[in-house]
């Protein structure tokens, strides 16, 4: 990274204090902007997309799964981890086939959100996918994932999006975004 | 937490392996969703919550800042983490003094979103605010936050978000859920 000017924040030093094979936590010492010595934890996570695939029906396909995290079930769209070295578009393509079992023959960007931005490096690609088709053998799960194929009338996403009831943040920054921007999901 | 029988998973054994102000990490060892063994790492934050602050001309009250995470400024509505014990309502109105030096009669409710939830426990509540007063203090930043106040359009916040110009997941949820929900600010 080249230095900033506007970077109000001085490292001073920084080790990694724990990793598994998901995340790391990096502890850095640092001048904070008042001039003060502080800390500063960084999860570090890779680039994750998130996929809104719509069929010629304007079905939107959803994923249902129990979030480990938060010990709740959650309705979302596909959304995974970016593996390393690869690009976003083949990680997307790869979350869409094995979290619904889909490949889709058109692509188009959706922007990105930064999530949890105090705390972690989580930056979520979006993407459109369209001319979608079923793969022979269905999804293809991780053995951490146990996962649930729903689909759903775009509008009626986007009716469980402002009731609260879709609430995963890359689900909803896609489904409002495609709401605004993609008339023929109208 | 009730057991769920949903919850395809089985915790084991859980121990925190960092912790420092803001956060913490507990590493689980779990049976996974296909009965093998393995390791879940969460990374514990409070609930946060996101401020839409509007003015009587429609006018969004955002906040400048360098995103020592990501390594660039960031253009956001006023969010931050809640205090122990602390409301969310509480924790909004604290927010909106310490980053924009703001009081405000009305706030409303504008539904949560999940932020990373494959690995925090990040979950972030977002307020509407109006009927905004400018305290007399002005902003009261803590040391480790240098923040500037940005009055503008929510017209023009809304493009910046289609745009991909503000990223930051709860002002790209807040300001597309009031664009579509709220009908005094279109």
């Amino acid at each position: 990274m080249t230095e900033d000017s506007r970077n109000p924040w001085q490292t001073l030093d920084s080790r990694v204090v724990y990793a598994n094979s998901w995340m790391s936590v990096r502890e850095d010492s640092v001048i904070r902007p008042d001039g003060r010595p502080g800390i500063y934890g960084v999860v570090l996570i890779r680039p994750s997309v998130g996929i809104l695939a719509v069929d010629n029906s304007k079905r939107l396909a959803l994923v249902s799964q129990w979030r480990y995290t938060l010990g709740k079930m959650s309705l979302e769209i596909p959304t995974g981890g970016s593996e390393e070295g690869e690009s976003l578009l083949l990680a997307a393509q790869r979350e869409l086939a094995e979290e619904a079992g889909l490949e889709a023959a058109h692509w188009t960007p959706l922007g990105s959100i930064d999530n949890s931005n105090g705390v972690t490096t989580d930056v979520s690609h979006i993407f459109l996918a369209s001319g979608l088709v079923p793969l022979a053998g269905g999804q293809r799960h991780q053995g951490d994932e146990e996962i649930e194929l729903v689909w759903m009338p775009f509008a009626e996403a986007l009716e469980r999006v402002l009731d609260g009831e879709i609430t995963e943040s890359v689900s909803v920054a896609g489904i409002l975004k495609a709401a605004l921007q993609v008339p023929e999901l109208r």
